[in-house]
């Protein structure tokens, strides 16, 4: 395999919001750039806005003579995928992906003929807005790219991945599937069931007065971010990853319960206690 | 009454970060802004920031002469507060506050002494960051900037409110105290007690792995931005609207569940439907 990565062809399989931009990161950083996509106007966009060399509906077409394949559709298209391309791909290749869930996609991984190099990706990035209309080649830029070999996977394909994360601005860490799978549940996959049930709640409680909407403020509206979040792809997530989920769902429900107990036994000591104890642990994630 | 608010000393009481911020605003829009805060540096830096015309620790110095007064400290601090100031002011002053929470303190205001025109304010802006250091004269630009009057109040008193909040970029809605707690505890307190519950969540369960704050990304930071707002405010708020919050928070409960329970069930059409249905209800919101 190829050893630096401005030898090789890199092809993006899926011009979404995190193909697309990675993608335009990488342009330039490259040999050659060539983008995937099934809808004619999402190719015709990459190349317009120069996010990639050259792109192409034929799978076939887009992996040939490629030297790292990244596959930047939803999960389960990804578990898909894989077989097929499997076969359309040169010995020595290195294969990432970069969904969000880890563990079943390595497995399917694991299948792959034997001259591939599978590299599992999860680049801790995104935005609420999906598509590749909102592409933006700087969306890896300072993110942790999280990076899942298999016991296969060879040293050298390792350092050309992690040399891909950090060519389009990410730094990459090296994650068991399980640890990142556990990890991203409570730090990535609840925030997006919180968003949304705070949005439904609302939705259920407080929209019959039309005074909702204009109070409506910062807090809320960061609050429920996330809530915008392509759906497709959330669904591939949340049901690739459904028992770490809901593992985090049960032990976020004893923490709130925890805190509207504090307020409902009138108990301001132990309710000042959690918040301030919060408050100064977000002050350490976010200095 | 003054109706000009060009004629008038508006003296805020509090010089916090809404209390400096509204200050820095109004400066130049009035006759003249006198704060009152207790903390002498908090006194220098808004004379110094440009903050006000005139600042003083003597709340009876600060009033004096006052043709609007603005209470800009904590909810149970403004309730502490009342009794004391409505004998410092002149007949015919509009007094006003910025307490998240209208109930307890619009019920206050009716015991002020008559010539005292008392007005409930609520401005639906703000930030993580607490003080006078985080003082931002543009934070009330675009926000809604909710009055409750009390029957007593009268028209001229309501207009000149109104003028102040647009004075300061916002705009005024007229609400009545009951409902806005109602409508604030699941648009503003209730994100609140979940960006909390996030952080604990993550504090219980992933942060003994020192990975979990690398791969933290921006759903985590925005989903719990507001766990770092000023404790002593969001204590006095929440025990001030107590059963609404409450009540808000077991919406929020059945919604999580039912979300958690279609993916437990593995319903996939149902999970989509209802994911779909909040992605739309969130856009509308903001579009």
């Amino acid at each position: 395999m190829k050893r630096d990565l401005r030898d090789c062809q890199v092809t993006v399989v899926g011009l979404g919001l995190m193909g697309s931009s990675l993608a335009g990161a990488l342009r330039g950083r490259c040999r050659s750039v060539v983008g995937v996509a099934r809808r004619p106007e999402a190719l015709q966009a990459a190349r317009e806005r120069g996010l990639v060399d050259r792109a192409t509906s034929d799978l076939a077409e887009g992996l040939h003579g490629a030297d790292v394949a990244v596959l930047a559709t939803p999960v389960r298209a990804i578990l898909q995928q894989l077989p097929a391309i499997g076969l359309l791909l040169a010995p020595g290749c290195l294969l990432m992906d970069l969904g969000s869930t880890k563990a079943e996609i390595v497995a399917a991984m694991a299948a792959l003929p034997e001259g591939i190099q599978p590299l599992g990706g999860h680049p801790m990035c995104g935005k609420e807005i999906s598509g590749l209309e909102a592409a933006d080649p700087g969306l890896y830029r300072g993110c942790t790219f999280i990076l899942s070999p298999l016991p296969r996977t060879s040293a050298d394909a390792v350092a050309l991945g992690s040399a891909l994360a950090r060519a389009a601005g990410a730094a990459p860490l090296i994650l068991a599937p399980e640890r990142q799978d556990f990890l991203v549940a409570t730090m990535s996959h609840l925030p997006y069931l919180l968003a949304c049930s705070l949005v439904a709640t609302a939705d259920a409680t407080t929209s019959p007065d039309p005074a909702a909407w204009q109070i409506v403020a910062g807090g809320f509206r960061d609050t429920s971010r996330v809530a915008g979040s392509d759906v497709t792809m959330m669904l591939d997530i949340l049901f690739t990853n459904r028992e770490e989920v809901l593992r985090a769902v049960d032990a976020f429900g004893s923490q709130l319960s925890r805190l509207a107990g504090l307020l409902a036994a009138g108990d301001e000591d132990g309710l000042r206690q959690a918040l301030e104890t919060t408050r100064q642990k977000r002050r350490e994630m976010f200095p």
